[in-house]
């Protein structure tokens, strides 16, 4: 079976051979205010930064923003359904979360492949989330590994 | 006001000075499938492998797994909530996914500060997660800041 055939058959958006240097960049995403209560009672992580609106007005940030957490968690549901797909097993990922992020604001998640190990079948790989100006707000590094597509 | 003062009032369950080598260890926790399929939602990371019980039990595991970004957001809950407390802003997270996580299981976070920047209030600290039988499931690093309580 090619690894094409693969593709078609499970849970992938991207088709092409990866190789050292492939991006694959997500369609825009956003997160409501419902999905960082949700979050915020999944984990227990009820900071008020993320909740109360008056609280976040007097921080720094002037306003609620999203659990770091949350908003990167766009690269396990990449990894995971589209680039490589499904079959991903997450093995490390490093975060800097350099920005703050925002409800109702449309974001992008960027990845270039640093790193093939073929017998491992494993891919390191540079994440970035970038807002619409082009600003990177979270960036960094994840090892996976994907027996189909690695 | 000391910063015990503080803490007394702010959200914190460390009271005592935070110096390097100190270690928080949390109270036990653990994740059900609900959270699992609801994180599954939020997240738009819907792998089969937390999600259907039939294509788990022929994978690695035999069994669901949590998604490696809930299982550790025990740290974020823990830094913003209980050590060092309210007002933590987080930095970077680096995690190694050692180990599946499974539902319904009791874990531990344990949290060791490895280095102080009194001046930028912040703190390196080891951050990892341990099962029942004392294995480290999840290892890592985080840069954080608090100006109340480093």
């Amino acid at each position: 079976m090619s690894g094409m055939w693969l593709k078609k058959k499970c849970m992938t958006k991207f088709t092409e051979e990866i190789k050292i240097g492939t991006i694959y960049t997500s369609d825009a995403f956003s997160y409501t205010q419902q999905d960082v209560n949700d979050f915020a009672k999944i984990s227990g992580d009820n900071n008020p930064i993320h909740l109360d609106e008056d609280y976040a007005s007097k921080s720094i940030f002037k306003r609620r923003i999203i659990h770091g957490y949350l908003g990167s968690s766009v690269f396990s549901k990449v990894f995971a359904t589209d680039f490589p797909g499904e079959g991903t097993i997450y093995l490390k990922q490093d975060l800097k979360f350099l920005k703050p992020m925002f409800t109702d604001v449309n974001y992008t998640a960027k990845f270039t492949v640093l790193e093939l190990n073929a017998e491992k079948h494993r891919a390191l790989v540079k994440t970035e989330i970038f807002n619409a100006e082009n600003s990177c707000i979270v960036a960094g590094e994840a090892l996976i590994q994907n027996r189909k597509f690695l």
